[in-house]
């Protein structure tokens, strides 16, 4: 079959780290693959990055070089221009500006740049008649962002849920697994170089995040909105909450739900517990999975490396395919100008809730909780109360189905009671 | 962004079954989301069915109807041929080829067909500069081929395994988790309409055979091979084997694995164990799963429906979608052309294999079997007698890895001892 052009597709990369050195060995090592599968040779120009002379484990010498990452979206000699320096802002959005500007196409695996800017970068895509592509910035191998805007895109998207930070996932099953704490475990993800210099980005659900208000734009054609992720790190579950979790049959994930709802769209990225007989459940270590519902194909699940050289590479790879063949499709998979500016939905959908709070061994304790739970509009299905010794009581609260709001307005009231003591926990209970 | 046209693009559907309905549906319910997606409207001009009378649960009225369902092909008011009859040959091929010679781009779910005549066909439609999709064919809902020729194609495939038939699995894991036998839950499967009108379509592996085929082919550049995919079905396994597979930590499943080896394309279809642990051990009842293995990505497992009206008409959408956006790509991901004719490998590689038998309760039986192995070249990992009535005693040996071959080679020989009563059963242990 004829392609669009049978020249050759030239490269010009940004940023030669774990990403960008993935991407140029798979350039390198499947030369007569690429071609044949791309219907044209794929070449490297020119590459950029802040040092010049720094080794790299790859041969780039071939390569012309740019000291300034945004000269590469002014090159002639250029057709897709690939950001992998990363930065939400700063040269990474001023390269991604210029090629489009210049007619080049753009592939990055930039999740915080697009979680920030999507929508406006969509927007002078089109308008200069450019793609922007992004599948590495979403679970990292998995073709999620394919997925869900080519495969599925015959469906009205009811949610899309994902475990996408390895790091999250890896802390919360080691700590399962071994019995050591948060911060034990924290320790031992920082000393595998698993944490991001800003180890928030990570544990704090922010990179999750960025991910998930990516696949909200496409699932409900919706104008990327991070700002209204409601985001919860992991850094206040206990092993105590795993183990009653377990004890229960569920997991505990750093969970993204993304759906569209009466109230408007709810995206949150939150410790959630989930059913350990679900996929979800099982995931373990650092790997990633994204499930999409749709009208017509129910559930659908991908599981795969969510970050590393390879997996990111081979995603950012796929999507310079696609570019080489030919496809070309709006950034969101519909023009900018039709996304809509959804409300958030301030109070999420209703839901089973954990609870577990620490009372004061006192007679009436946790009948005042009970109480104040009833008057909240809580009912409640399940109640534990666990064998201490002596002093305070751990409690654990299972409740049938209640909104946020509920939840949010009986944890202000604890504290009013005089028997919590220190933050209760609260955990939604996601149905899957 | 610009779509390769914005005029409507208009569909000929043959066959208005489960999945042709389904599609007749998702276009009349989803018009301006697809629009949207589409960038143009998608209009169904004309169908075809068996009878024209026959009440369908859709609203068909508004159509052209065509009696012979290969004119669908030869009307000039149609820009896509959506093939859903079914059959590897008569009607389904004929319109194939009369649509793909007019001009027009073609969609199937048709696996029988693609497994018998796909590279062929592939040939033509590029002759003739269309597409033929068949994204419905594999695995129902999930976007399986989509992933493997575009979101994976920068990697060099090194396996492709799947779960492919839900009736299959539907029976071992009822079996696993009722505790009756295959007869009594091939009845149920057959009551509940899971089966197709030739049970061992579904039952000897040969549906989930063709579908294998068809993933090879995009995985490894090979022409369509369906005549050399091993194929042995499920009706030998008995409550015996799940349960002791079971207490070893696998499950047994209907496994297809295609791999290229350096003694070429190995292709099979045969209940294999694999660890309970991973989630092809985990997959229940008609649920398919799908395995991509890459040099870069890893493992991607893609999980979902396999079949039914919903899902398999979302694929069908997901290829129509493609069209109107104007992805235009070759049949199997490469020009028909080049793909190789790669001999098949008569012998599997090396694995592990769980073997079962009865023997004789003569002294001496058991180690006429170790002995046996042995002279056949394989060694013994693990090897239970189990108590018995004081007649015949059944025995589970699990061996270190061998290849089919020698696997055979034993299995011919151990009725040669006068020891073994009936036939015992081999399942390889794939690792995965
Ligand atoms: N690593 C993963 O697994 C993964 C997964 C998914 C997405 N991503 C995303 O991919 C992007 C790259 O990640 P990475 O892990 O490859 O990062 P990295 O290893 O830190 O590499 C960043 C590269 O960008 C270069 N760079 C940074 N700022 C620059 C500037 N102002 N001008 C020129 N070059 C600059 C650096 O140059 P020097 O080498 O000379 O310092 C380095 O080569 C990020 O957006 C990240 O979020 C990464
Ligand atoms: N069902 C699934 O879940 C599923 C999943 C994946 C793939 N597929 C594939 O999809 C295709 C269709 O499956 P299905 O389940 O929808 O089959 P189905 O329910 O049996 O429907 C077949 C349709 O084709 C029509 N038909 C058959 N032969 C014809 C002929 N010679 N001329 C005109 N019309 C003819 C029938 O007409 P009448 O209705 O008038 O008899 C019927 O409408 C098959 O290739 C199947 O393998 C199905």
């Amino acid at each position: 079959m004829s392609s669009p052009s049978s020249a050759p597709l030239r490269l010009g990369i940004a940023g030669l780290g774990t990403v960008g050195i993935g991407v140029v060995k798979i350039v390198q090592t499947h030369a007569e693959m690429i071609m044949r599968r791309g219907g044209r040779p794929i070449e490297i120009v020119a590459v950029s990055a802040n040092s010049r002379t720094k080794e790299r484990g790859a041969d780039i010498s071939g390569y012309a070089w740019e000291d300034d990452p945004v000269a590469l979206g002014r090159r002639d000699d250029i057709d897709v221009v690939i950001e992998l320096m990363g930065g939400e802002n700063g040269a990474a959005k001023a390269l991604v500006e210029t090629a489009l500007k210049n007619g080049k196409d753009v592939v990055t695996a930039n999740k915080a740049l697009l979680a920030r800017h999507g929508t406006e970068l969509a927007r002078l895509a089109e308008s200069h008649d450019r793609v922007l592509r992004f599948e590495a910035a979403v679970a990292g191998g998995i073709p999620v962002i394919k997925a869900l805007t080519e495969g599925l895109a015959g469906n009205r998207i009811t949610r899309v849920m994902g475990v996408m930070n390895g790091t999250c996932n890896y802390i919360l099953t080691r700590m399962e697994a071994t019995g050591q704490g948060y911060n034990v475990l924290f320790d031992e993800a920082f000393k595998l170089g698993y944490l991001e210099a800003d180890p928030n980005l990570d544990v704090g659900g922010i990179d999750a995040g960025h991910k998930l208000s990516l696949l909200s734009a496409i699932a409900f054609g919706t104008e990327v909105d991070f700002d209204n992720v409601v985001l919860q790190g992991i850094g206040s579950i206990s092993l105590d909450d795993i183990r009653l979790a377990r004890d229960m049959g569920y997991s505990i994930k750093l969970l993204g739900v993304a759906q569209m709802t009466g109230r408007g769209l709810e995206q949150r990225m939150t410790p959630c517990l989930v059913p350990e007989t679900h996929p979800l459940g099982q995931l373990q270590g650092g790997t990633n999975m994204v499930v999409i519902e749709g009208d017509s194909v129910g559930q659908i699940v991908l599981r795969g490396a969510g970050a590393g050289e390879g997996p990111t590479a081979s995603a950012v790879m796929g999507d310079v395919l696609d570019i080489a063949r030919g496809l070309r499709l709006p950034v969101f998979g519909q023009p900018a100008a039709t996304l809509t500016d959804a409300p958030p939905a301030v109070v999420s959908a209703g839901a089973p809730w954990y609870l577990r709070m620490t009372l004061l061994d006192k007679p009436g304790a946790l009948a005042k909780i009970a109480t104040l739970l009833g008057e909240s509009g809580i009912s409640i299905a399940r109640m534990r109360q666990y064998s201490h010794d002596g002093t305070d009581a751990p409690v654990l609260i299972v409740t049938h189905k209640a909104s946020s709001d509920d939840i949010s307005f009986a944890l202000a009231k604890f504290a009013e009671t005089g028997v919590v003591v220190g933050d209760p926990v609260a955990l939604r209970i996601e149905e899957v």
